[in-house]
């Protein structure tokens, strides 16, 4: 008895497909008319002497469109299409012009809702994408903004940052300053326990066997988590990025930087005593070093576009331009 | 005479300069004393049991502030303006909040009008900023929008440019749309000269003594510089950003990747026949030659942050993401 009830869900199912298939096979069919009719329409506005997308004979050009709609790649179609329109864009009478390319948008329209469209097959990593707050479609509005920021030494990434929370009116967060909030915290705390020692003895007994550098890191990974849950921030390095994206905390991930020999001249003239060549030398010394870290904690490379968001060159937009691009590419 | 004349400007300048000096001097000292009185006012506001920025004696603070505000690098003003104002917005009470901020708004405005402020030292390159139209400051309203987007196979980048050029309205090209382009173009010229031969002699006088592949990235080089001057348009690959640059042409100058796991199993489903290992192998066999092609005719490394603008990770955007967020940094 399941099984004949299954055998028959399984039929439907199969005549739901076919039809399905065959609906769609039409739809093809029929656009595949449309982009001809299109391609024909725009040959005919422009003249006879220019040159015309589908030109062989009519029924062999049809049957190229289709198999081209039914391609998941769909590299051809696309191609065939940005052909016609490039063209249409010529016409030089505008009514005509105009009513060519609604044509062209509709046709466009309906390519995209085939079932295995060139718009198809996104690129999206839902997860990634879900934890990027600069993605306004998956963004939560529970959470707090939380920027972090990469940057190489002498690419005003510091100063891009600063500048943005200022602008944000939210926390700014680098190594300095979370080590002086640290001591500042810490301060509290023993104020308000009475007991420096139970917090002495509680650090010493949670991070031993650590290496010093290590048992930093961990910490300070503990206060950016903390803080995430409670307030709006910048924070600039730390690897706050992975920390956040490990524990599933949606942030914006920007990484900043210019090319070498710009931000060695900006190290000479900012850093008292030290000339061009002094500057180079210590830019590649902190680029290592930037590097090594990243890759001890991460296991990723440091600067690599595909382990941020958003990666901003900023040489080609100075310190203010920066901070109002960011501001762009978030809706402020 | 014309010396006594040198020398008495000599002297007006060494004076204004001297009086230039002393005001700043002063404007440094009262700076110095409203960073310390608020820090006292922040302090006050939370109670002695939170830490205070400035506690040492007030005369050594005083001249600490001084000293830190006269440094070009601006690291440690910078950090101590921070520690302050994120203390400041923990105030409990909105109005004192309110208030505080706004003192520190104005400080901080003034510290940034300083001669030698830590605004003061911008990374901008003048000549890349000037030509990249996505840094409103310098863009200039008479120029065609144009896009060069580099990116990585299967990234979804040609999507992107694609669904952007139709956003947008404007011509499309890559690689396989310029050499259809070509032949229609040279079908209509041929038609209009009636005298192929002369085109052909033409070509073979021009790029004669080069090899294929560079000949015909000269001519593409050509036809994008042409269309530069009379349209706008997104442009993928051909080094287009380079071409651009080198003929001081503003443009906008995008590069888009995403992890290369993701890349292999984008590819993986939509090509047929085509397994996740081969998708690998054959994303690295791609990856290698447009890392040798661009390499060639730029000597930049393809897909290093500081050879374009702005670089995307498309995984965490999707392709109507990246679209989208192209479309707010244009500010459109």
């Amino acid at each position: 008895m399941e099984d004949e009830v299954a055998r028959a869900i399984d039929e439907v199912n199969k005549e739901k497909l076919e039809k399905f298939r065959t609906e769609t096979q039409n739809t093809v069919k029929n656009l595949a008319h449309e982009i001809y009719r299109l391609d024909e329409e725009v040959y005919k506005q422009l003249g006879s002497s220019l040159g015309r997308v589908f030109s062989g004979d009519k029924k062999r050009e049809i049957h190229s469109i289709i198999s081209a709609l039914n391609d998941p790649d769909g590299y051809k179609i696309r191609n065939d299409l940005v052909l016609i329109s490039n063209m249409a864009r010529t016409i030089k009478n505008k009514n005509m012009r105009k009513s060519v390319m609604q044509e062209y948008s509709q046709i466009l329209k309906k390519v995209r809702s085939l079932p295995e469209s060139f718009a198809g097959n996104d690129i999206m990593d839902y997860e990634l994408a879900g934890l990027n707050q600069l993605n306004l479609k998956t963004r939560f509005a529970s959470n707090h903004t939380i920027i972090c920021i990469g940057r190489t030494y002498g690419s005003g990434g510091t100063d891009i940052g600063f500048a943005l929370a200022d602008k944000l009116h939210i926390n700014y967060y680098d190594a300095e300053v979370i080590k002086e909030s640290e001591n500042i915290l810490e301060a509290l705390e023993n104020e308000k326990k009475k007991n420096f020692l139970s917090r002495v003895i509680y650090d010493f007994g949670k991070y031993h066997g650590l290496a010093k550098e290590d048992a930093q890191f961990f910490k300070q990974s503990e206060l950016i988590l903390e803080k995430a849950l409670t307030e709006d921030f910048v924070i600039m390095g730390r690897c706050a990025d992975k920390i956040l994206t490990n524990n599933h905390i949606p942030h914006i991930s920007i990484f900043i930087t210019a090319p070498f020999e710009i931000r060695a001249k900006r190290i000479a003239s900012i850093k008292h005593n030290i000339s061009l060549r002094q500057a180079r030398k210590l830019l590649k010394k902190i680029d290592a070093a930037s590097k090594r870290h990243y890759r001890n904690y991460t296991l990723q490379r440091w600067g690599d576009i595909q382990n941020y968001d958003l990666c901003i060159n900023s040489a080609c937009f100075g310190i203010e331009g920066s901070v109002e691009l960011i501001l762009r590419s978030m809706n402020r």
